[in-house]
């Protein structure tokens, strides 16, 4: 039964309640957001190939909106670097081709991955995530890393390039040269030294900011969120020396340019986009949709883990729809769950969901009272805070893990890391997701399998290559360690043939089958056409230690009509009863 | 090492052996599969679109080029129905964009078949066979068999009507009532009573013929052979009709048209076609091939049974790519091992390869002596030889099998018939394959599971549910009948934390894995996460009954550093020593 509708002084209540509880706890952690957010989201609007203000959108009504629909607690969504990666590969060749505004077509895209997502929760579709295994998922994260460090090189350092893989950026770099010769890559001064000085800044204050904040007296804590918020000093650094500093180091510096939230609020709503744009962005919006959510998932349960909370994910689904759907409405750009800013939320102490309002509350606070200031902030600065922020991502460990565990899982990842560096990203995971599939089958296209034998004076029958045990010329017992399906039945009759033909003196084969989980039609004719082989050599096919719903499911295709031999409950019974019995089939 | 090449005396010796015995049965063999297969030749070239001398080349060279690299003594290659049919639906598009003769284009797909074969033997693709599975393949022969009859039936009655699928067959019959009112679709008079009577007798002959030919007075193997050799007693009173029925009844009725072998060969070779040509035929010879290789395969296969021989299925692509080669530089078509001629020259008595170069030699006779003659066979007769050959296709066993064993699978069996019948061979084969896949995805996602445990007195566990056994309430025992793969990871943590939720007093989870064939990298992590996530409840994450092979692997991974509990060797010394632990993890 439904709670009814809380009466006016139950909602007084619960405030009163949350007044005197969480409320302090959440409003010290959104503070502490909102000074990540502001630079995050203006670098990741510019990832995107956006103005600064899409970003700045997107981290407003989307946290409202997942705020109301989600399930977890501790996510905090808004534009993530990897998102928005892939957001500026979907994006420019759809609006060259359609001669509209990249914030529009942001605003489909992010339109369109809502009702992606309401579409698989409807239809069930969340296990589709299951698709992207471990081994595509840390390449493609690992690739996307470098690929968008790679690019924001010349933002950091004043190059003239661009290109969205390695492949497209060292094309124009050798168009570049051969038009203005080497000198056309090479570094613009001032914007080289404000990035890397920046970009020294922040890698410092990321290793040893906690160190030198305890050292100064702080607590773990407080030293803690120190380093977190140390960003917004850099950027205010920065912001000062483009105001002050000496003129012929500013000239020249690209700037972010005046954050306009009223301007950012004015772009075209997704339904007035031509058709053709919708149309164009079907792939990219289920591609995109499914990376999103499964990061997004990731994050939630490795936070909801924490706290001992569950996630469901089907919710999930619609959390991100409705952030997605609010983006869109609202100029923004694609969002999702995002680690970083979820991670800092959950150090700084927030306790429930309101956190995310006030952040957002006061996200837009600081961007109405500093629009004009930020404007100032030069592009090198927000280049070296994406480089700083995805250099974060890359973790070898799980290369190392596959590397020792799984070497063609290993190829995988890496290939994958590769093509999404060198490629793209759509045929980085089209092809990862195609080639896991393969692996998946090629492994149960030749199954394990041992002739076994009785452990003397036991009812054990083990591998006859590992252990010393008995055995009978006239009986043959396999056992079969995978389900029998159309990837292996032919590999199985041919196998089993070839055993067969070697020993001339057989008359009985066991299948032993503890590890056959299921057999489909194409296994079950392959077993049909094995029993009708034996038969005419005179041999007896027998099967053993049979699960419980495969052999349920076995007697419903007539067992008695084809096959030679018995089913026998144990693989020991089977022993005994045909250890005397020399003759073929009945 | 390999032989030496045989001396002249050997050959000689060699040939005086085979003409004290096997040549006999051969020569008896080969006339009556040369009977047989001068109406099919013709039949098949029609139904690919192509001019009758095309069948009759393609049984021709291909027949000794197999015999001399294939490694089945019974198996025919010519022609066949399917394939035949496929060629039409691949040739005909092509030949229109490049305005080519189709004879040439077939030669294109016959040549481009031998590279695949080629191709895959060189790189053991042999084994992407698998993937047409049973009900993939049944599902297409069946659609395919049905759409082939259909598409005799303008040949057999004279309507002016034409397409690939029973839709572009409908859509014609449309535009042409409606260009000419109904009367377009009425059959012509003598074409029609040609066609139908010719299909009356074939069937009647087919049914009735050995039992007709035994109370004659026949031996059981005579009177066999007499009704498959029937069919060419009806072409040649087809033929005497048209040369001395009543002239109003010839009127109007299509012919064969003299068969001329030298313009057979006149045909232009394949690399003086168009590149444009090659690159169109490149999807569809990868497709046909894969059938026809399957095909041949399980035609090569069941003969080999019956005869104790051995078929080898990467040799087998060589002798198919030789067939196929030999068809295209001789004016023929795509060909493979044919069910029909096979089993008529096994019947006959046929017992070795030379049977198949006799068939050649014998067929090339009577073409040279009586092409004149044969060209007076109304093609409503070949219309009629098709549709009995393919309705002997038709097998609604495992149509019937499927339904009661494996609902799924029956669905994807209609599912692929279906769209061959509407949609034609490439979006059916396709779908199925991709169909396949996905069902045995999802069937390794939602694995079966058990909750065990201790039958009293035994050391055998079991299903909670199937038996009555004993549990410990700290302890909870699930038995995976399941490889931890990335399809099934992400359930694997939910289902199992779902479980020690409910559970507050449970202290030790073991995983029995007797059936877990394989643990892939997802699956690996999968189960780190859960020693997390259980640790931090307070819960220890145990393993028992790994396979030989998983351990081995497992150990590779560090497991002391995260697995929480212990490897047990038995679920037995699980439950033994964790009875008396009530504390969680160590």
């Amino acid at each position: 039964m439904p709670a009814p509708p809380a009466a006016p002084d139950a909602l007084a209540a619960r405030w009163r309640h949350y007044r005197a509880g969480p409320l302090g706890d959440d409003l010290v952690a959104a503070a502490v957001v909102t000074v990540l957010l502001v630079p995050q989201s203006l670098a990741y609007a510019l990832l995107a190939g956006l103005p600064p203000v899409a970003g700045v959108m997107a981290s407003l009504l989307p946290v409202l909106a997942y705020a109301a629909f989600g399930s977890s607690t501790t996510l905090a969504v808004g534009p993530v670097a990897v998102i928005a990666m892939m957001t500026s590969q979907a994006i420019a060749p759809v609006a060259a081709a359609h001669g509209v505004e990249p914030t529009l077509v942001a605003g489909v895209l992010a339109a369109q991955m809502a009702i992606v997502f309401v579409l698989a929760a409807w239809l069930r579709l969340d296990m589709l995530a299951a698709l992207l295994g471990a081994p595509v998922l840390h390449g493609f994260v690992t690739g996307a890393a470098l690929v968008i460090a790679l690019g924001q090189l010349p933002a950091l350092l004043g190059l003239k390039l661009s290109g969205h893989t390695a492949t497209e950026m060292a094309g124009a770099a050798i168009v570049a040269a051969q038009a203005g010769g080497w000198r056309a890559l090479v570094p613009h001064a001032g914007t080289a030294a404000v990035g890397l000085a920046a970009l020294a800044l922040l890698v410092g204050v990321r290793r040893h900011g906690a160190r030198l904040g305890r050292s100064a007296g702080l607590g773990t804590r407080a030293a803690l969120l120190l380093a977190r918020v140390a960003p917004m000093f850099v950027v205010a650094a920065a912001i000062a020396w483009m105001a002050l500093g000496p003129a012929a180091w500013r000239e020249g510096v690209a700037l972010a340019g005046r954050i306009d939230l009223a301007a950012g609020l004015r772009v075209a709503a997704p339904w007035q986009a031509p058709a053709g744009v919708w149309l164009d962005l079907l792939g990219p919006a289920v591609l995109i949709g499914l990376v999103a959510y499964v990061e997004s998932l990731a994050v939630a349960e490795a936070l909801g883990a924490r706290r001992g909370e569950r996630v469901r994910p089907r919710r999930e689904l619609f959390g991100l729809a409705a952030a997605n759907a609010a983006s869109s409405v609202s100029g923004g750009m694609p969002v999702t769950g995002g680690f970083a800013r979820s991670i800092v939320a959950f150090d700084a102490g927030a306790r429930t969901r309101m956190a995310g309002v006030w952040t957002a509350l006061g996200l837009a606070l600081v961007l109405m009272l500093a629009g004009n200031l930020l404007g100032w902030l030069p592009k090198a600065v927000l280049a070296a805070t994406i480089i700083v922020a995805v250099l974060g991502l890359l973790d070898l460990e799980p290369f190392r893990l596959a590397w020792r565990y799984a070497r063609a899982e290993f190829a995988l990842m890496l290939a994958v890391a590769g093509l999404t560096v060198f490629a793209g990203v759509e045929p980085a995971l089209l092809a990862g997701v195609v080639a896991a599939v393969a692996l998946l089958l090629r492994n149960t296209a030749r199954p394990h399998w041992a002739e076994v034998g009785r452990l003397p004076g036991t009812e054990v029958f083990r591998n006859i290559k590992r252990f010393a045990v008995q055995t009978h010329p006239h009986v043959l017992a396999l056992r079969i360690d995978e389900s029998l399906v159309f990837t292996n039945s032919r590999w199985l009759v041919e196998t089993l043939l070839e055993q067969v033909l070697a020993r001339p003196a057989l008359r009985h084969v066991v299948l032993m089958m503890p590890g056959v989980n299921g057999i489909d039609l194409t296994g079950l004719e392959a077993l049909r056409q094995l029993a009708a082989e034996l038969a005419q050599r005179g041999v007896a096919l027998h099967l053993s230690e049979l699960k419980g719903p495969v052999a349920d499911r076995l007697a419903t295709a007539d067992p008695g009509s084809w096959l030679t031999g018995e089913v026998f409950r144990t693989q020991h019974e089977a022993d005994a009863a045909l250890a005397m019995r020399t003759q073929g089939p009945r």
